[in-house]
């Protein structure tokens, strides 16, 4: 299985001549648009969301990644093994906190280029050639990838900012809610919410923050529009802590 | 097959999530996403808009329906066999309109649950299985759903209300087109429209309602939109009438 | 396979009952949504978008293409055979553009019915069933189309508007670039931007104009949004020409 994630965007073609270019190698792998709408051009953000939403699918499932402002430019393209799967992509970081989940990643350069290289596309030139011959069972060398000797930047395991907003106008922070204490509050652009199980816990309109269904510390509004109503967009800060206590009033003395 | 109906809307993992669980126990049974924009966390406009396009699918199709605002309260989760197809979704009013089409509807509570439950995902964690295991053939009972012996609640056959609107501005209603005659116009937010056969059938920028292409009385506006021309919105009422005959003026006597 | 090109957004019911059409008569076969998002209506810009975006698929691969404003009217249903591809859609200029790049076009009208026909969704009840049949193998008149004797209408090769708008901004052109000097600057609305290879190649927030994946003209801006930052739609002009020489100054006499 090949599971996608970029900033294309699920209208334009850009996702039909991904698919096309994949279907082309691999006829019979299928092929899943995980996140098409990442926030765009914003690798640090879907750096946090890709370890997430890749955890739990089978050993070798292929992400193929594509959040890549500087296409064309001198960055490296990359094949990245770590916890058992296979993830392609940039090297801009989007692959950098996955690769810090395990202390056995490995690491590739794609040095193969193909016949015909658009200068801007090369989600569909490189990146999607070089997953479905992954998703095929070749290896990396046999496919015109070199090693590549140094470790992955060690960056942040989780990060305290809002790093995805959904349809619904919720707001999916970098942060694992397993790190958390299941009494901390958040708070955010001056707004303090507390921790709920889920949406039917609290009233209709109110915002709270739960673990979302990937192990997320997540914003959200039972049956509103948490970016409307606290006014959250990618990138703001938040802060997790414990209820302060209220402290007794001083005694005058 | 399996055909969606949901309100997640087809940017952000929610589909393609739904769309993996569902590939791993059933890797070749084709998956549609028919609905992903249902207007959000509205159970009962959906339910308008489910029988009539869920008609014409083969016997057997399985339609996963997900409009779940209750997700992780009381509310049941339900398989339902009605006019030979399937349907699974949660207890809400949902499946209500298409369970009064068939006098035979039969239902089972899903009471089988997954090891790893999410909170707020159950259309991945319980819904997307069940439909998976149902399409491979499997029978309600087989798979952890019991029989629910009283009736599916009785509601209205056709809403006189919008329950859809599309990209084009259409504004869907949930009253079949048969059931009005073909002279009937239909009154909106102050303003009466005309009955046209489709779009070409009027001048451009005037509106209309006609029948749309599965059988509902739908509100347009020849190459504009009517939700803009109209100012109409899901949940709005509408009134289908014969056109008034204009009475002849009093002679003074 | 069978490659979408529609203005019928992916949201809606409306690309997936067109799916379902053709998975029931060619289950086999892809099919592969390249653009859904053609600008509504406007099939003379999308007459652009085809020819550039169907090139460099496999022949014989079918492009099932509905911009189709006059549904219902009596505009005729067409196939076409061009560049060794099958393209179907309505007779209104959609595939004259096409058409004109292969002298050796030939083209069938569908004159073949289905028993249930809507008045409003040919794209589902006419083109897509054909569509489904070529990609079987299947000859047109096989499948109840008439030759039609007289060629394609002439149209322009290149057009120099807007004809497609990304979720990026980047506002493609009808132009080839290859029929450009590389030198050339692109004026529209009282900008004019010089020309670059790709984005990595321009400062952050500056516009250019670049040849895009698939050959055509097209103006973006580095990391920003052009259609904001230019004010450009779909269907304002541009022109392309050689830079000025800027005049020496007259010297006094």
């Amino acid at each position: 299985m090949i599971v996608l994630f970029t900033d294309f965007g699920l209208d334009g073609p850009y996702i039909g001549q991904m698919k096309a270019a994949m279907l082309r190698i691999a006829p019979d792998v299928p092929v899943i648009d995980l996140f098409a709408d990442l926030a765009p051009f914003d690798a640090r953000s879907a750096s946090y969301v890709i370890p997430a939403y890749s955890d739990g699918f089978e050993p070798d499932t292929v992400f193929l990644c594509v959040v890549d402002p500087g296409v064309g430019g001198p960055r490296r393209a990359l094949v990245q093994r770590s916890r058992g799967r296979w993830f392609v992509g940039p090297d801009n970081g989007l692959l950098d906190v996955e690769a810090g989940r395990d202390p056995d990643t490995r690491r590739w350069e794609i040095v193969w280029r193909p016949q015909r290289l658009s200068a801007s596309f090369h989600g569909r030139d490189v990146f999607a050639p070089v997953a479905a011959r992954l998703a095929l069972g070749e290896s990396p060398e046999g496919i015109g990838c070199e090693p590549i000797a140094e470790p992955a930047p060690g960056v942040p395991a989780d990060l305290p900012r809002i790093v995805y907003m959904d349809r619904f106008g919720n707001a999916m922070t970098g942060i694992r809610a397993s790190t958390m204490s299941p009494k901390a509050e958040l708070s955010i652009r001056g707004f303090t919410v507390p921790r709920a199980n889920t949406f039917s816990d609290v009233e209709e309109g109110m915002p709270f923050w739960y673990e979302n269904a990937n192990g997320l510390v997540e914003i959200a509004v039972n049956q509103g529009y948490a970016d409307e109503e606290l006014q959250v967009e990618v990138g703001d800060p938040c802060v997790l802590h414990l209820p302060r206590r209220k402290r007794k009033p001083k005694s005058p003395s």
